[in-house]
This record gives structure tokens, sequence and C-alpha cells, in this order.
């Protein structure tokens, strides 16, 4: 018998920036020019066939009068298509049109497409570049610090993926003006989510702004894109491999990933999201960590950002209670929650601990209170 | 319009152990026990249906004994089986079973095992950690450092994968034994490719011990594992990205792979690269890098492996070469190639540079000349 020691230790710099600003292609095209991703200069962009036409050509025309090269591979708009099956077929279109390791993906859409097309550059080839122009609020809010990418299976959302980071982010606030008023609600979740778990005072500008956010108030906007990354920043970066601390942006995603997949996505995750943070602050209530005054402005919070508070009737509560133990923070068989301290803050249990076991018990309750009855 | 940068700068580790010997189940226990994966008790031994009845189950007793728990998720031995399909249907059945995020994976198996099982540990979850208890030569001398995983899709092999380190090898000499002549012929294929590529001393060692590592001698078969993990290693440590140096590795391969691909996988991996060394041997004897003596002997020592030199005949010759374009060093749209140099050495085209671009007319006088005929 003998032993033999592989060492591999290295330094690892996935740093990058976030571009916010409107109608950012001419800076992109400007950065692939000025060395962005150097030695590449073929594209795979990937869109869904909502943005194709809204955006996604625009921005491959500016790419080749760049003198790049490259074509769009487009899937059918929603999370129903984030599948492995979608990763396949345009890996074998990629394939098929003879795009190799040298190449680099170009994710233009929301945060489904850039989880799909995020992942994809992760394993194509064993790992190309990719860059996010990310066109909603909800790819704002949530896709574009983190390094998270995945796509949904039957029996789970985002648990088949990698963590995979941009060369660099791009979020285009014009985009935002033709996204339906569902998705712009949907994006303000987790929106919503980072001020209640993060920063009291954004919490307070959204109450003050959310009329104006509403109806695409340019500084309003670029706020609320800014204070999104700035927070979620500040947290991944304290924590990337998500051990800890990172869990707490969890805040609310028990529930709402449960319902989410529940309702075969009838509701959007944001929707999903918006009724998991009513469940944690009712929950909060009752633990004691928030009042019920607490809890009702961010119930109002979220109405007002047009989303919904309470679980839809056609969602069976039994498989709901079960659904909830394919959550990732599951250990050792038990649930385990992120509960908010009031208003912009989450408790820490035990130092360095932001999720604690919640009985089966505990959890049917909160669902079966939240049966559309009002609070 | 304002900037954000995210910096996310980090120190890895990825180093591992390569434990060689016989019967290392108990090693593997008692390893575990002693905290190699720390604060994980639950793995998903990822096996074939061949190696799940010869070694898994044992390895699964054992592992419960030593008070792990955890099932066997086994598939159809093959290489035609090392899909996307295949990775999805195991993700599905470990979701069904309960498996989270604080699993990790067991690879028990040959190459065809730890390339699907090492991928699909990468990206379960966004990632838990594996362990590779390697069964055949060729996982001894391929699949065991490295890092390389993947899986083979219609248009091509190994392009849809990550770059994933195991946290420690096992390498079981015992299990020798079982494997069929021809896949110890395979594993010899890639043995010979190092020496070839790395080691005139060791190419004479297998020169000279031939018939002893086909009859098993259990000194020959731990030198040769010792061997091979050295002379990847020693490779693969100063270029873990494969950006330049590592491509020597791919000795053999460009046309080794498109044979494999273009059988329909009659072709094992190993006697597909055997005709690929022999085809750049020729090229080399071509180019002036090797005498027509040391090709010959190449061809020869393949051959006392039991391996094949030349293209069956029911492969169509302009789809091998249509074939070669899939290949990952292609860059630009030239085909490239690692040429010997004598042997034990390859040929550096310029500082870093060791693959070159080669006409396609060459590559198809190549592919012409090694149509059975003697040479």
């Amino acid at each position: 018998m003998s032993t033999f020691t592989v060492e591999l230790k290295r330094a690892v710099d996935d740093s990058y920036e976030i571009e916010i600003g409107r109608e950012l292609a001419g800076t992109l095209a400007a950065d692939l020019r000025g060395g962005l991703i150097p030695g590449r200069k073929r594209f795979a962009l990937i869109t869904d066939t909502t943005v194709e036409t809204l955006y996604a050509e625009g921005i491959r025309e500016r790419l080749l009068e760049a003198g790049l090269e490259g074509g769009i591979f487009s899937f059918p708009a929603g999370e129903q298509h984030k599948t492995r099956e979608t990763k396949a077929k345009i890996e074998d279109r990629m394939l098929a049109a003879g795009y190799r390791r040298d190449c680099f993906v170009l994710a233009v859409g929301g945060g489904v497409v850039s989880d799909l097309a995020g992942f994809l550059a992760g394993t194509y080839g064993r790992g190309v570049p990719f860059i996010n122009y990310a066109t909603t609020l909800l790819a704002a809010a949530d896709a574009s610090v983190g390094g998270k990418t995945a796509v949904d299976t039957p029996l789970a959302t985002n648990q088949i993926g990698l963590f995979n980071q941009p060369e660099k982010v791009y979020i285009d606030i014009g985009c935002w003006k033709t996204l339906p008023a569902r998705e712009i609600s949907s994006g303000l979740a987790e929106t919503v989510k980072h001020a209640c778990m993060a920063d009291r005072a954004f919490f307070e500008y959204l109450e003050a702004h959310m009329d104006g956010i509403r109806n695409n108030d340019p500084e309003a906007c670029e706020e609320i894109a800014r204070k999104n990354c700035s927070i979620k920043y500040h947290v991944v970066m304290k924590d990337e491999r998500e051990s800890g601390l990172r869990e707490v942006l969890n805040l609310g995603h028990t529930v709402g990933r449960a319902i989410e997949t529940e309702s075969g996505y009838r509701l959007k995750h944001g929707e999903a999201v918006a009724i998991g943070l009513a469940a944690v602050c009712a929950l909060s209530v009752r633990m004691g960590y928030m009042t019920e005054e607490e809890a009702g402005r961010v119930r109002l919070l979220l109405e007002r950002a047009g989303l919904p508070v309470r679980i839809p009737g056609y969602i069976d509560r039994e498989a709901l209670v079960r659904r909830l133990y394919t959550d990732k923070k599951v250990r050792n068989g038990h649930l385990r929650f992120v509960v908010p301290k009031g208003i912009g803050a989450v408790v820490e249990f035990r130092p360095g601990v932001w999720a604690e076991e919640v009985s089966e018990t505990t959890a049917r309750e909160i669902v079966m209170e939240m049966d559309g009855e009002e609070h």
C-alpha cells in the first residue's frame, strides 16, 4: 500500500463589476473591445423568447458591429423552462453550431435566463466565461450577486446547479419599462426581503417610494438596484459558500419555494416569496421576535407592491408541508427557518447560526393560518 | 449610471491523497470515521451494474458497519450511459430519497463512473464533496488525477462537465483481477500514452513487464498505478486549467476521441486512444520528430498490450475527418495536434505551446494511411 499526495493550492480572484444604468449595450460592446474577456470573440447569447425580440437582437447587432461574432440561443420564457432539458437543448445547438471552449456566454434576461445560462456556461467545455446582462428588477435584486446558478427539477427548485461568478453584470434599468406589472411586483418581493433582513432605513425608503418605483421613476429605480446589490453583496462577501450567514438570504424562501413548486409555477417566484415573507413574519410574532404591528407593516408593503400575502386556496396544505422538507436548509430531517427580528434584521440564534429548527406542527399551523382570511 | 464592485478573492486548497493498495474498503471506512469529510454521514454510492455486485455492495456494508448511512445508485455499465440523462435519473432518485446538500458522493468503479459521479457531485445542491474509489486500471491511469469530470452528448464526448477535485482517491489494485482482458488493455493505452509523453524509462519498464502486467503481477500493477498518478500529476500540477502544458495529456486523443464517437462506442476509450497514438506517431514521423523505428516500437508495445493500432474498416473516413473538428483543442476553426518527440517527450512548438496546427489535408492523409495495411 502506498500513498500519493496531490497538492492543489491556489489563489482565486472572482471579482467583477456591476454596471447600473440605461441602454448599456454600447458599454458592453466597448468593454468587450477593451478586453473584458481577453482572446475570446465568439459569444453565445442566451435569452428567452420574450427578451429576444425586445432587447437581445439589438444587443447582438451592437456586438457584431463591434467586431464580435455570435448567435442567439433562446428558449421559451418562464420558470417552467429553467430545466435540465432546456440546458441540454441549448448545449446541443451550440455544439452543432461549432461553439468550442474558446467561446463565452452572454445571458440577456431576468433571473431565469441568468440562472440557466450561468449554469450552462459553467459546464460547457468544463466552463467558459459568462456575462450577465440583467433586464429585470428581479435579476437586479437576486441574480446579480452571489454566483448562484441552477435549474429546477420535478422534485425541487434550484437543486441542480453551480456557484459560478460572471465576468461582469449589467443592470439595464431602461428595460424595466417593458416589464409587466406582475414582473415588477415579483422583483419587489426580493427587494422587500432585503430591506426586512438588513436595512430598516431602506424599508422606510420603500414605504415612501413604492408608488414611484411601480411607475418606473428613474431615480427610485436606480436606488433600489444599487441597494439590492449592496445588501446582498455584504452578506455574500462574508460567506461565499453559504455555510452560515448567507442563509439569511433565504428569509421567506422556505415556505416561498415550496409554494412556488406546489403552485405548479402559477405563482411567480417573487409572489411565492412574498407569501413566504408573510409566513416568517407570523412565525416571528409567535416566537416573540417581532410585534404584530411590524408584521402588519411588512404585509402592507408587500400588498402595496402588488404581491399576495396569503396562500391561494388551490394549494394542498399537506402537500405543501411535505414539500417544505425539500428545502436545502433541512438538516438531519428537521425543518429550519430564518426568522426576522423586527424590521431590518434577522435573529442570530447562536453565534454564526441564522436558521432555527421549527417543528412540523408549528410549520403546519403557520401554513393553515394563512388561508386567505384577513389578519 | 453607476458601478458597483464585487470583490471575491480567496485561497483554495483542493489537495487530496491517493491511496494505492488492495481491498481498501476498510481504509475508506476508517478515513470516514476519522473525519475525512467532517459533519457528513450520508453517502450516495454511485456505481455501475457490473461493479455494484462485485464490489459496491461490499463497500456499502463496510460503511454501514462503520456507522454511516447511504444507498447505492447504479446505472448500466458502459460509456454509452455516461450521459446527461443518466445523471438526471440519478439526481431524481437521490432527490426522491431525500438526499440534501449535507450528503456526499462516493464513486465506485472505473472512469465512466468517476466522470459521471464527479460531475453529479459538483452540481448536486450546487456541489457536495465526493470520494473516488477506482476499481479499474483506466481509472487509475486517467481519472484519479486532474479533476476532470464530464458526460458525453450525441455530438461530442466529455464536452459537458466540470473541474471538480475529489476529497480522496482509492485505487484498489485487487479489483483489477476481475477486469476483462479488454478492459485491462484499454487502461494500458493511457499508461502507454503517459510513458510516450513523459518518461522513456517507464516506456522501457512497460516493454519489459507487459506480460506480467497483463497477468496481474502485483508488483508491476502497483508500479504502473503509481507511475500513472505521478506522471499525470506533474503535468496537471503545473497547469490546472488546461491552458497550455496540460494539452500534452491529449496526446493521441484528437484522433482517438473522434474514432471513439464514430465507432458508436464499439471501440473502448483506450482502444480508440491506442489508434490515436499510432496516428500521432505517424504524424510525428512525417514531421521529422520521431524515427520510423520509434513509431514501430510504440505500435508494437500497444499491440502487446492487446490494443488496435489501425482504424477499423467500418468507420467512415470522411465522417471521421469532420468529427476531428469537435476536438476541444480546435482554435479558430483549425485542427491542432500534440506531437510526440521520440519516445518519452512531446514537441514544444513555441514556448508554452504544446499543440500545433495541422492542415485538414495532412490529417486526412494520416487517417487514410491507417486503413489496416501493415506498415
